[in-house]
Parts: structure tokens; C-alpha cells; sequence
């Protein structure tokens, strides 16, 4: 595939970054703002067509996404609070536009794909990409490909238990004290009265992360048994939150698994993810390639 | 596969079930209690001999099973505290002594490829079994198969929300209040006292036990996107209690997800298994033709 050209969208809620790669490698990107789907598509549509010659693009995309099967609307917005966003029909109206295959995924899911081909995944045939920030989201990739049933999976919002002595409300919007309710970076924010940033040195703050983080990747190991957590995201850069998190698994886990997979230390088991802040955009480029292959 | 004569063994925790069936009718069977693994696997595997001219043997089997690939000691229990069976190697022990292709997987398991080619989830490709007993456990079915990752899942070990008033301590001797420590048979009985069977007129029992049960059906929803939840066991068999689970699901999946299926009053999304208390014996015919035709 060296030498052919790719055009790879990492589509945000507040900015979408389009890049356009010669097998992996960026060679030139853009930032467009995202304002309404027709603007930002069209700027996003224009930079692509004018670089010209490219093979396939991928697209992983913020969500709910339609991603079911046979669905009309495949590779459309769901409903979502954003304003003018529901429905988009994102991935129709960009191979339209382009004429060339086109893939879509949920951000996180491209960010797997991407972690499996080139990252902190490869050679596995099941784990599971998690990214902490202004919203928690996962990835489950099963069997060698991003798992999508009804529909993908909103990992950030299952249940945790409270811990005893915190009483934050929860800032979720649906779920109030869901995961991502009570450990997303705005949740930290609003708990503690200062962004994660500035509370670095305080261990109360990340004692308790942990312990949510760790719930939740207790409840992906037993639902979805994978090989393998990668754990990203702008909270995760807090240093010793990756190592803390792990600590609390292994205490919550309590043994009762007794996989080599989760013996000992669990420093293979809960991993960072290889591409950062880039995963995104490198699962565009992964999402294109399977597009340019399948023709689809 | 009409006429063709397959052994069925659904090998649980007090007893095992062993039935010869031809095709999916079962034509014998004896009930064999659990002492040591010597003594049952002989009484299990006599009577399959006995019979003879049996073309394949299925197991549904209590966990925690070793189920990894390439495992040198796949198909054994793995660490239990049942006295005696850590390690039992059920799978080679059955294979050797009867010469025909066998193949086992953890109850639920089995019980979910029973009800996916017989029962409540024909013609899904994503599905989860769980059922609600002395413990609660689940089996994940991805893509038209059981799915193992590292190992297979433990779902009723997740973590859930400690509902306000309730102050239970919980009932697992790994997790103390997780989900089968809250929701499990003997957890009913320990929290008011009674089994389940002599508290069916008090709604606040069940109006409790649906709300934790409805809080994994969220999290198995949100983690792996299933078609559909087949909800069984002893406990499920309260009047009314599938039905209270679905509308508190309902009230807390709170329109996050829009997909189709999750829509409505869920009826279609949360269902009594086809074969109830027969669920891991019909799984397990079904997991002796996995094993002739796979010739595992």
C-alpha cells in the first residue's frame, strides 16, 4: 500500500482534523472548527478534493453514529444535543462528494483499529480502547475487528459504585452518577473546583479516579473477557494515574479470574495506548486503508 | 443430522445432567450427583459407553473453566473453591475415555448456542444469556459464536450502584457487593430472610432486585451493544420480575441510546430464554454438534 495516498478525518465535536497520509505517514492536515455539518464537511470535502488522487478515506467520528447494519441511515449522526448534527448524514455525503470508498467508525473505535494495526494492540484478537477526557469512550474490538451489534458500544456510561464519602452529584446528563458522570475530566472539574490540570500534586484526587477507572475496567473484563485495556485520553496524562488504576483492579479483581492474563502486577494488562492524542487520526488512516480493500 | 446420536452432559456445581440425544430430542438421561471429579466423570461416562454409538459429546460445564486457546489445559477447571475439581481436566478426560469428538464451554455458554440455533435468539448475530440463580452469570454470543476472550466472562461479577436505603453488605466472597452479591438467590435470602419462593407477594423485594438486575442489563447494553438479553434462572421465575426489570431498564438506559432495538417497552429486547431450566442441557446437545462437524 507504500506510496498510495489516504485521506483520514478525526472528526471532533470541536475541531476536525483531516489529514492526508501516503500509507501511514501524514503528509499535510488541516483543523476546521466544527460548526454546522455543512461547513465543516465542505471545508473538510474541499481540502481532500484539492489535494486530489487519494484512495480511500476513513472517518472516526464523535457519536451516537448510526453503525447498524442494513440501516438506511449507516454512517449518519444519531440524535445528539449537538446543534444541527443529528442525523448528518456524514459518510454518505462524503463518498458522494469524493466518489472514492469511505469508512466510518465511532472515534473510538477507529482509535482500536488503528492500536491493533500499527500500536499497543497488535498480535491480540480481543481488547478494549478506552479514552478518559471531556467524555469517557470505548472501543471493543473482538476477534480481530471494532465490535458494533445494536449499534456501538457507550462504554462510558455504564453504572459504578459510589464511593463512600464522595457525595458529587454526577455530571452526566442522562445518567447523572454514571461512569463518565463521576470520572470525566469535567466531573473532576466540577468535584474538586479546579480543572485536573491544576490539581496534580493533590492524591485524594486521583486516589478516587482510580478507583472509578478501576470499577469500570473491572466491569469491561468481565463482560467482554479481552486480552487487553488500553487506557488514553487527556486525564490519563496525569503521571501515576495509569499505575494507580491498575493497583485498584488488581485489588477489585480480588483474585477471583485466575488468567495468566491477570496475574501478577497487571502492567501488560492495562497498557497506554501507543498513538495518544493521535489515535484518532491514525484509525482514520487504518479506517481508510479497510475502505481502499473492501471497496467499500 | 436426524438420527445421528449425540451425548449431552450439563455438568453443574450439585449435580450433572447427562442425556443421549438423537438429534436435538433427548431419548435418555440420568442425573448424577457432584462428589469428586473420579467418581462423577466414571458414573458420566458410563453411562455414555454404556449406551454407545454416540457421534460426538457436548459439555455445558459450572466455571471457572480454562478456556484459552492453545492452553495446554484448555477444557479443565481452572481454581475453584469446590473441593477437588481445581484443575479437573473434564474436556481430555471425556475425549480419552470415549474416543469421539467433545467440546465444552461454561454453562451459560452453552446454554446461549442451545438457545441461538433452537430458541430465543435465532437469527441474531449479538446476543448476552444471563442467568439469575445461586449465582448469575452470562455468556456474550458476537458475531454468531460464544465468545472467549481472556477466558470467558464473568458477568455477574460487575460492579453496580448500591440503591439509597438498601445496606446489605452483599453476599460474594470476592467483590462482597457486586452484582451476584446483591442480586444472586442467596443474596435475597440473606437480606430479608426468606427465600425468594416465600417473598413473592413483597413487591419491595423485587422492585429492589429488578433495579439492580436492570443496572447490569444497562452496562452489559452499553459495553458490548447486544441485539437482544435473554434474562432466566430460579430467581427470574418471580411473577412479574422480567417485566419490572424492562421498565427500569427503560428508566435507566434514559434515551441515551437511540437505536431501534431499544426502543419501546423492551419486550423484544429483554426475554425469558425458550428452554429455561433445560437452557445448558439443550446447549449442550448443540455443543456436541459443534463437535462432530468440527470433528474437535
Amino acid at each position: 500500500m507504500s506510496g498510495q495516498h489516504y485521506a483520514a478525518i478525526e472528526a471532533g465535536g470541536t475541531k476536525f482534523r483531516v489529514a492526508i497520509a501516503e500509507g501511514r505517514n501524514i503528509v499535510a492536515d488541516i483543523t476546521v472548527p466544527t460548526t454546522s455539518p455543512e461547513e465543516t464537511l465542505a471545508a473538510t470535502i474541499g481540502f481532500i478534493r484539492n489535494w486530489g488522487g487519494i484512495a480511500a478515506v476513513g472517518i472516526a467520528c464523535f457519536g451516537p453514529l448510526d453503525l447498524e447494519e442494513k440501516s438506511p441511515t449507516y454512517g449518519s449522526i444519531a440524535s445528539t444535543p449537538k446543534p444541527g448534527w443529528s442525523h448528518a448524514p456524514v459518510l454518505s455525503h462524503i463518498r458522494e462528494e469524493l466518489g472514492v470508498p469511505a469508512a466510518i467508525d465511532v472515534d473510538v473505535g477507529g482509535a482500536a483499529l488503528g492500536e491493533w494495526r500499527w500500536g499497543a494492540a497488535q498480535d491480540l484478537r480481543h481488547f478494549i480502547y478506552i479514552t478518559v477526557g471531556t467524555g469517557i469512550g470505548g472501543g471493543l474490538f473482538v476477534d480481530g475487528k471494532v465490535h458494533h451489534g445494536m449499534g456501538h458500544p457507550e462504554m462510558g456510561h455504564v453504572p459504578v459504585e459510589r464511593v463512600s464519602g464522595d457525595d458529587f452529584a454526577g455530571f452526566c446528563r442522562f445518567h447523572g452518577a454514571c461512569l463518565e458522570g463521576m470520572a470525566s475530566g469535567p466531573a473532576i472539574a466540577d468535584r474538586w473546583g479546579a480543572p485536573g490540570a491544576d490539581l496534580s500534586e493533590q492524591w485524594e484526587v486521583w486516589d478516587l479516579e482510580a478507583t472509578y477507572l478501576a470499577q469500570a475496567l473491572r466491569t469491561f473484563t468481565y463482560v467482554a473477557a479481552p486480552q487487553r485495556i488500553l487506557l488514553g485520553g487527556g486525564v490519563m496524562q496525569q503521571s501515576g494515574l495509569l499505575e494507580l488504576t491498575r493497583e485498584n483492579l488488581a485489588d477489585q479483581l480480588a483474585g477471583y479470574v485466575t488468567s495468566d492474563t491477570l496475574r501478577g502486577p497487571l502492567d501488560h494488562y492495562v497498557v497506554a495506548p501507543a498513538f495518544g492524542q493521535d489515535a484518532g487520526l491514525v484509525g482514520a488512516i487504518a479506517l481508510a486503508m479497510e475502505a481502499a480493500s473492501s471497496g467499500g
